[in-house]
């Protein structure tokens, strides 16, 4: 099973950016310490600061991947074209956020991809990824059990 | 006379997505559906998921085109960047929508390039291009008409 | 196949009102700049200042017509009765605005009737009544094709 | 004792029209089935898809009856001009509504005639106008009952 | 020089209406209070509650009158179709309203006419006809003195 | 057929609250005044100031009763948790307002378990109760009807 | 009969500001074209850029007039002072625009004072303060002749 | 390491409300599923209609566990007394939703007690339970590795 | 002179929540910190985390009491009920608030109760208790000397 | 100890204005009421109309008195001038009304100086300055005792 | 060329309010810092917390200099009167603030004088008043050539 | 000192675009005209019409400049991932506008970046790039100084 885990927008900046807000660890420190959960699952990563670049990335997830978990940063709250890119994909998607929004300013209270992705992962730090690829690896196992009988 | 349609993020995913939405036709399908009730108008097709690359595009098409045709996709609803180029472009753009956006999430409601369109067709599926395209040319022909008074 | 084709308030006026807006011709004389496009779709005319006309009219147009292209003039903003009416109607509907609505007052950037309409065309002068009588007649053609198979 | 019910535009339409909202019933057989509940009320009945008329007749209610049941239809949501007809009007009103319009659209969840109303019954099919009538007639007899003492 | 005032809606049942807010006088009374108040200005009358008729006065009135006062009453809060009548209508406008609308429900605060007509005039009671008339022939004077120069 | 009558938070101050709102009977009398207007229909009456009891009276109702009305008092404005009782309910409900809300704060125009019941009846008076259990028994007559055919 | 005509900011300007609008009479040309309107009511004015100034005049007013003229200038839009001011005064107070407020800036269309006035003229010119006079010695004139009776 | 898992109201109803939204486990199932989840965390399961005794719960809660789980239900959308008890509480607090709050009415897009919580798992089914459980073990054992240093 | 003073919830809490907010006094000290300022009053305190056990000790409460003041904690926001439960009393209510809300969250701007209630004191710490009772205190002195005349 | 009790734009005419809402008492009258109350605070009075001349007594304040109360009528709503001279002034500032604005207008439910305030005393009638003046007092000995230990 | 500086309320009290966000300066200290930027400019101060004088001073003005840099204060955020005294000045105006008003207060974030000024300088400390004079000064010289040609 | 000029997209239309808004000057003679006002300040100039270039322009520049000047053109008003760049950069940031964007359509009086800029200039053309160079010089300067004692 291979998950992708797409990062939008300032979150190849972690570790510089707010580390009150976002911790101390770089992205490629991250992403080693969410692999290093899991055996089973392949995981793959991918960060953009471009739009365009989450999009193209989400329609062509559905060949190599099982599912995706996005954290769009900004893009989280005005997004409406990564919104249809995961609403248009097949995968399931889940929605993680590092710090958690309903603590920050305003304008990051609503997410314009919610509603199109399975559920949000919110608060929790960069344990947040795990539980989100857990939750998917769950999703998937429990449909393929399904198809099984 | 040359006419430019410009197809904006996700469209190009048409035939896959939601098809009881956008109809079953891929958008190769679809551009060649329209070329083919234009015989003196000469199309040509431009997509992108990325804003930055259908701004660039829309400078650019004063040179080799008399009218534009768009649907910017998703990024009707927020790109006031899309919006500042249409402005800026000296040549008459009508803005398209397969669906009829009423009909649909209240975000998709609001389209922040109308005011600087010609106009919009909304709700007819693809045959919404073919119209635009005919009341594009039907413009530029009256004005060709006052000018050669 | 008859389509009908119902103006609401102040269309009377077209020619004498805001010509800069809406031009100079009188609603009789654009009546036949639309029915000098068709040869195989009769057309039928019907203009009322009064709201209970053209609901009454909307209520017996299934008998005679295979569609309706309606401009409610200032009731487009505000008469859900017209909209309801509309709703309840079997037949195709096409709402059209002679002015780009986003162009103008706040108030006509919101049409109560559009989500019960198939399509809206808007900004496109006289030609967009053309152009809606176009789409009904495309979209109960390919209908009838549907059926006829 | 004589009652007038008022039904607003497209109420002529039941049967027709949403048959899973409204029921299969025509208004003629609606205005039979309320009938039939009672001996000593004496039933009007009054539809029209104008506001005006319908202004007319609250205007002229007051010498020929003794209370008005109204379902003003989708006047209900913005005829200031009926509200104040019902204003002005000395006969108790009851406003009926056939679906429970906190089930429907938005715009359906305001009524601007209800704070003129007596009380409002909403949701009870057309069972709803014979629970109206009742409620009018067993105001009258209280009232009538206390001028009597 | 012939002024035409229009009443809207209910305004027929002045002097039964809310008398501690409209006054005792009926509508003939009022007109004969109005005429006595003029002897060069020749005033004709015209009262309905059809939103429909109100326009087709107001579309008419070109021809035999120098100017209109109108009391829209309820429409003056949602007609948009009178509004686009009194707009295309070359005739100065005033508005006049018997209540202080400012003292009333908040429905009653929003004016969708005012700003095309010239002027208005509310809370004086019946006494504002007489100012709104006096308004436009001082206005209908200076302009015809203006063009004698 | 046995229904039960719930109400809300301070009716039980009836007769003492407001009486030139809410009448001068007790809650007390006011159950007896229902109770006589039913031979075959039994009538059970719960009133409570706690939520939490009304939640768990709605999920207890299910095994005994065929129907439910309810006055949610003030908890019509804010109680989501009664709302998902009542949805959560398989019984048709009923809502009853003594008082007309439309006439009343602005606070008490939205309720929040409208659309979760069949309907409403608002104003009449403590007579509403007696119309909406009449609407119930109606509503289980004509599904047993249904069912018996 | 003494009546007082108070003028707010920035109306000392007249005829320098915004001629298009105001027009070109100076504030004391202006006062003259109004006293010329009357013989047997004595005018006096006042005009004051300071929010206090204005409120202290108001207070000291009932002792030696009869009635208030206010144009409040841009205080009307905000001045909760003045408003009490008016409401706190005994005189019946007559509120004068000279330009039609429903077609400038939005933050022009709401009068804080205008529930605490009598009336308003809007819209009329300068011509308005003679309506305004007008208006409140017709009304004193009644009342006067009310408490001869 | 003892954690307690709070349920709001309704939750209690699992199984049979709503299946296609919540599952058809009940509530004794689910907190079982959960259960088998963990060996070296215990769990405590607590669930009430009632809102005053949620509160009494978390004010109790801090004495005996080192974390809690809470689904606040429906109180999720309006209880700020919830809120200030989460708040007031020492422990670490996670939010749980078993539907995907995003996708359903739109008075459940707002949550009151995110902001007082450490973070919030929606949408993942009853599955989310147990990541919230991980999470705030996770969070306990960084904590207590930290102050083990 | 009996008064009562009723907690609502979390102010049990008090000295452990928000000690940089609330003080660190407990419930009980501050109780006796406000008995010690009355001699001739009587004080009787209620705290409850219960939205019905408020309401049902301010109905109770006329029989015993003479006044009460209140502090309904987060209910302020929200509990109309408890709002109606006041306004039903026939005691006067005083409201207090231990901090100040306006120097708080957005959601505690707002009480609900405020208007049927004698007044408010907010942000004078505990000693806004005292504060409250000689409010009341002197009210009725005030009173009962006015019915000794 | 000395106390400013500042006064704001018509609550000089305390005794003319409202009496129904302030009291029949002039403001000399209830400064001598207030002053009665103190022994060992000295109190001093400042009213005006103009909202530069409080600012200005603001500014002043610190050499003098130790606190002040004030009461900004209706600068309360929206001078966010005084607002700043409070908040820029290092003296402890109490906000008071004499009559309980939630039970008046909307537009006096806002304060815009709250917030800068200590506290705020509001519907306690001119009670609420002696109320407020103790507030302060209290405040004001329980510093000064602090700083003496 | 001589420019007028206005300072508005408060701003006299600079290097004792808030020195976190508006510097430990005087205005008068303040006013030396700029004047030493400008050799051929000469520059007038002005500070008042009077709205009625800071308008006087903007009408005198025009005879005396030619150009005016003002920070009006609070009066920012809702001076009508202001802004109509700055629209009728024939002065090019610009506007200064010594703190980022998007990074304060949401009452901060909007000016009523924006759109009448030429200009405005935000956020860079007292700084802003040299960058402002400069901007006028090379706004003057650019004018002066133009007309020189 | 070498600081960067980044502009957004449709800047690099300038000269074309609207002259009467934005001037007729191209990017490339701004840019020099820009330079020739400083000889000690490095410029460096980037235009794009691609947000995530803008982004990755923004997050490298902490290595070569000293500071940022940004027009971020129509992103301004809802790049919400730019925003969170400049946060994110520990450089100081200077936002300008050509145009005052107060005077133009309401999308533009909102800026997503202000709060996170130092602060902004706007409205003085193309002469604001310099203002803003000039005010990041100036504070860097006081940096320097600071630090160097």
């Amino acid at each position: 099973m291979k998950i992708l885990i797409v990062n939008g927008p300032n979150l190849n900046m972690l570790g510089e950016r707010k580390p009150e807000v976002y911790g101390q660890k770089t992205l490629a420190e991250i992403n080693e310490f969410i692999k290093d959960y899991f055996r089973r699952v392949k995981l793959d990563f991918f960060q953009s600061n471009h739009e365009g670049e989450i999009i193209d990335k989400i329609q062509q997830a559905k060949n190599e991947f099982k599912a995706i978990v996005i954290n769009p940063g900004a893009y989280t709250h005005y997004s409406y074209a990564i919104r249809d890119a995961i609403e248009a994909c097949p995968l399931p998607v889940a929605e993680v956020h590092i710090s958690n929004l309903a603590q920050r300013e305003d304008f990051r209270r609503h997410s314009v991809v919610s509603d199109v992705c399975i559920g949000t992962v919110s608060g929790f730090g960069v344990y947040g990824y795990v539980l989100a690829v857990q939750a998917l690896a769950h999703q998937l196992k429990r449909k393929s059990d399904d198809s099984a009988n």
